[in-house]
């Protein structure tokens, strides 16, 4: 079942300035050909930031869902020539006031494979000190420092994925140390 | 930062058979207009079906990403009036052939809040049984018993946010049963 999927081209039908959306043909091992409406989106990054007693977290709107959400700090891999590591490490900074002296590489994942090529790419960082940073004006963001002894209740309060996914990481990889 | 975010209506760029895409304009609590590019499509739900000794999960090819990836068994709420619950019990039996005795809400989260308002609902399934289902002729789709005492390494294999969040949550409730 994991014979290749031949990618048969389609047409852009809008082009926007955070991702666009193509109708694609795509040619199965077998010859049957399929038709998919597809977001094609830049990847993301995404920091599980902690110390000894927090979490970092930020609070911001979401337009989209008409609600303010609490989620792991993270940004769109939208510098020329920037790897997902230095995008997290960036993103750290911007939105927290921090930089990190550990960095590893938790799990990549797809938003949601079925219409979307989004991937985000989610790393812990240890080690945190705090950087001179001027946060980016046009972003309200609230920082949250969340007490990890109320892990539990963070993957409660949180919706998105990426926050979702970090936060279980987190709590299991406080469990086996 | 929790102020209300009023929505003001916008125009519908793209309109097609699986999600529709909206520029849209909205005003904050201070007055501040954004403008933003929406995804709009229908809310999902999946399942993680486990007995004692297994996961069910399906391998399919995911267009998008051109790879076929392992994944929950799972399906878009698009039955006028179905809920969530009923949706992921179709699906069970549609992809699985299988039914559950007992269900519980496990986690509801946005795919990608960014930029969609995809929500999917995840639910625990146990106390399977195999029912008559006609699987969908059109969907390529392989059922895959992983075992539960390899679920990291299902963990590891799998890429998409719905089945790294379920499946963490069921590593986590097998822990602290």
């Amino acid at each position: 079942m994991s014979d290749p999927i031949e990618p048969l081209g389609g047409e852009t039908v809008f082009k926007g300035k955070t991702f666009s959306v193509a109708v694609e043909r795509f040619r199965h091992h077998d010859g049957e050909q399929v038709e998919r409406e597809v977001v094609r989106r830049q990847d993301a990054a995404a920091i599980v930031a902690y110390d000894d007693e927090c979490v970092w977290l930020v609070r911001q709107p979401r337009e989209a869902i008409l609600r303010f959400t609490l989620e792991l700090p993270a940004g769109k891999l939208d510098v020329e020539g920037e790897s997902p590591l230095q995008t997290a490490q960036r993103e750290l900074g911007e939105e927290i006031g921090k930089s990190a002296r550990h960095w590893q590489a938790v799990i990549s994942y797809f938003s949601s494979s079925g219409y979307s090529d989004e991937q985000v790419h989610i790393f812990a960082a240890t080690g945190l000190r705090d950087v001179d940073a001027e946060p980016d004006p046009g972003e309200r963001i609230e920082i949250v420092a969340w007490p990890l002894a109320d892990l539990d209740a963070a993957i409660e309060a949180c919706e998105d994925a990426k926050t979702v996914i970090g936060l279980q990481w987190l709590a299991a990889a406080r469990r086996t140390p």
